[in-house]
């Protein structure tokens, strides 16, 4: 029976060693032929050796490197790479969210948290409204009466997901985390997160049956959230000259990387119960420490983690992508497509463009907001497990997912690219336009 | 259900948080007040928040942080943790052994390979006897017959294990790796782990009902595992500038860590899948690629990566250790210990004498070679859950385990920090008694 654990983990570790090949190699050819971000090289890469293309397929008599294990599949509601991975996966998202937070500047967050707020209510409105006027007016799959509307609601819900991870990565790459534009962008997707579970918990509530869904009951679970999060950033800034200094003082080798990932992966883990992402959590506790002589001293080694776990994230969201199931659903696909791109652009621009950021701000912000990434992906599992909706719309789901997460981090290097400030006037003194150029 | 997954990931990320802690908080109370390894701390630190003691109980209505999950450890051959955070367990031991290859010295390596496979038949030969002959002599809980043979036959197994990660890792913090008596014990390790397979796979045999051990299956066995090991360090050694250099083309960032973890992941699971250990895989492939250029580039970021990860391979085998299973056998337990650290000591250090190493040299080379740690935990484990042995005898084995696992590195830095060159006569031109007072 022993043998059952130790097969399972050298398949891990198996899988691992062809994850991480794929990863570079992908990022390779993005780099040094395609010229676009590394980051789109891992996501293919993933969709190709994942479990729904090659890895899914059994060479030679061999088994399939990732079984797509429908049973599991289930059980998991949609991810359909193992728990071992899965977990791996998401303790590097942990420390890629931690790794931005800690290259942020907290004053530039602070400052622009305002903005990021509105920002935040256009990108989850506008997408949310997008989604389901289009579902019900197109009525795919001959829907009708309640499950449209179920199904309509759920494509809302879908539609407003952001994914802050491709952006983290993207905007650290190019060194543009700090700038006005990229703390505008973390902060809104902090707002997004606590939205997103708003209109998640909505929208399970009415579309399960018996279940009620009341006003108070909302606002208690964002309350919480919002509550907690306010809370793990305000005492973070208050205690975090005190914890720097704490975790400077050990003598034991390797200390300083092991108890700040203690600290990121218990702030994930608490955020979590909270109800908010983990990501969340690791971005804050990041962002409470950014600053400290411990984030400096973390700088390095923090980047070795980094560099070993972040690819094998990306590449897991591609094996979450089944191209298949894309099949018979490419002209309401397309039009969710482009509503999605359309109404995260606007939703965001022009309460960026209200708040004082340029035509050129507002694009970025814009743009950094659309990847759906793996939440699009797992909101839609959480209706396709549930059944209200069918594998049509989850298809649908995926295409757009696909696109708005390969489309984002090309046009965001061309936009951050270019130069030019972001913000209206000319460069203030407090320096917040002047960021940009740097 | 998706509820599932997520909430399995955030309890592992937290367990993870408490785990870097108690790790680093056991590794400063050893370095900084009782002057032992630190790793002695995190293996201590293990067992306290272990399911067998404060992680198995609930407080205030919680959940206990590590449940001991009954049906899983049966299913898992007694490995008490869940197969997330083993296979995390895993992974850090294989990037531990990996580094340990890197910072070896390759010809020191070969050079000692001779008297490392003397040090290795008897570390196994002379265990084994006594471990038998012990059992035979005392027959612990009244067995007889069959049952005493197996019995007798298993605790010879478990005795007979040998546990390199705790030893490479002190070598390492100490610098010792690369002197004769650290090339010796390693490559010793890896000899060790060929014949350890080969008695479990005699001993399994034997005490299984209905199944033939046969001599030339045994051969079998053997050469597959012996031909792949020489196979993987000869065409590694062959292959490894070219490894370097291509691995060094690549422009995307990261790509040196992750794709040199890849091929130690790889070459892991090799390993296991010939019927080796798989940090033996890992420590070849580092072996082979030390002294190329990629190997002093890996130096830093594998250092960072060693550091996040290491702690949680020595926390959890801290946390295998069930205390309370050694209450009845206290007396026998003793006997086994005393008897297995004698044997080792004897049966490593005299092939150590008769092949050039003097008394200094064959007392560092048995005291290395020591500790049992995880292999033998394994074993018993396997012997537990075929029924082999009782719990009575389970407790035996740790008993000694957790005694040899935590003698060792205090008796190791004392052995190693006196100076003193360990082989016979004048420093030799060629640097083999030089290298040990570095």
């Amino acid at each position: 029976m022993e043998q059952d654990f130790t097969e399972l983990v050298t398949r891990l570790v198996f899988q691992l060693a062809i994850i991480l090949v794929a990863a570079k190699l992908g990022g390779e050819v993005c780099e040094r032929y395609l010229k676009v971000p590394p980051v789109l090289g891992e996501l293919v890469a993933g969709i190709i050796i994942g479990p729904f293309a090659l890895g899914g397929l059994s060479f030679l008599g061999l088994e399939s490197l990732f079984e797509k294990a429908s049973k599991a599949v289930e059980a998991s509601g949609g991810i359909p790479v193992s728990l071992e991975l899965f977990s791996l996966s998401q303790i590097a998202a942990v420390v890629l969210l931690f790794a931005a937070g800690l290259e942020t500047n907290l004053k530039q967050f602070l400052r622009y948290a305002g903005p990021a707020s509105l920002v935040a209510v256009g990108g989850v409105a506008l997408p949310f409204a997008f989604g389901m006027g289009a579902t019900l007016l197109f009525k795919p799959g001959g829907l009708s009466g309640d499950a449209l509307l179920y199904s309509a609601l759920f494509m809302g819900a879908v539609m407003s997901a952001t994914s802050v991870g491709i952006t983290a990565r993207v905007l650290s790459e190019k060194h543009k985390l700090d700038t006005p534009e990229g703390v505008t962008i973390l902060a809104a997707a902090v707002i997004d997160d606590v939205l997103g579970i708003l209109v998640l918990t909505v929208v399970v509530g009415m579309a399960t049956p018996g279940e009620q869904v009341s006003a108070s009951g909302v606002a208690l679970i964002g309350g919480k959230a919002l509550g907690f999060w306010l809370a793990l950033v305000g005492g973070g800034i208050l205690v975090s000259r005190y914890i720097s200094r704490v975790v400077g003082s050990f003598r034991v080798s390797g200390a300083r990387v092991a108890l700040a990932l203690a600290i990121a992966f218990l702030c994930a883990a608490l955020a979590e119960s909270f109800g908010l992402a983990m990501i969340i959590g690791a971005y804050s506790i990041g962002l409470a420490l950014s600053g400290t002589p411990l984030a400096r001293q973390l700088e390095e080694p923090i980047t070795a983690v980094y560099h070993a776990l972040v690819p094998i994230f990306f590449v897991v969201m591609g094996m979450m992508v089944d191209v298949t199931a894309m099949g018979g659903v490419v002209f309401f696909g397309t039009v969710i497509t482009a509503l999605a791109v359309v109404s995260k652009v606007v939703g965001c621009g022009i309460p960026a463009l209200a708040t004082g950021f340029n035509r050129i701000g507002a694009w970025r912000i814009g743009i950094g907001m659309l990847p759906r990434g793996e939440v699009a992906l797992i909101v839609a599992g959480i209706g396709l497990s549930r059944g209200v909706i069918e594998t049509d719309l989850f298809g649908v789901s995926i295409m757009m997912t696909i696109a708005t997460t390969l489309i984002a981090p090309i046009i965001m290097v061309s936009a951050f690219g270019k130069g030019g400030a972001g913000r209206r006037g000319h460069p203030s003194p407090e320096g917040g336009a002047v960021d940009v150029a740097r």
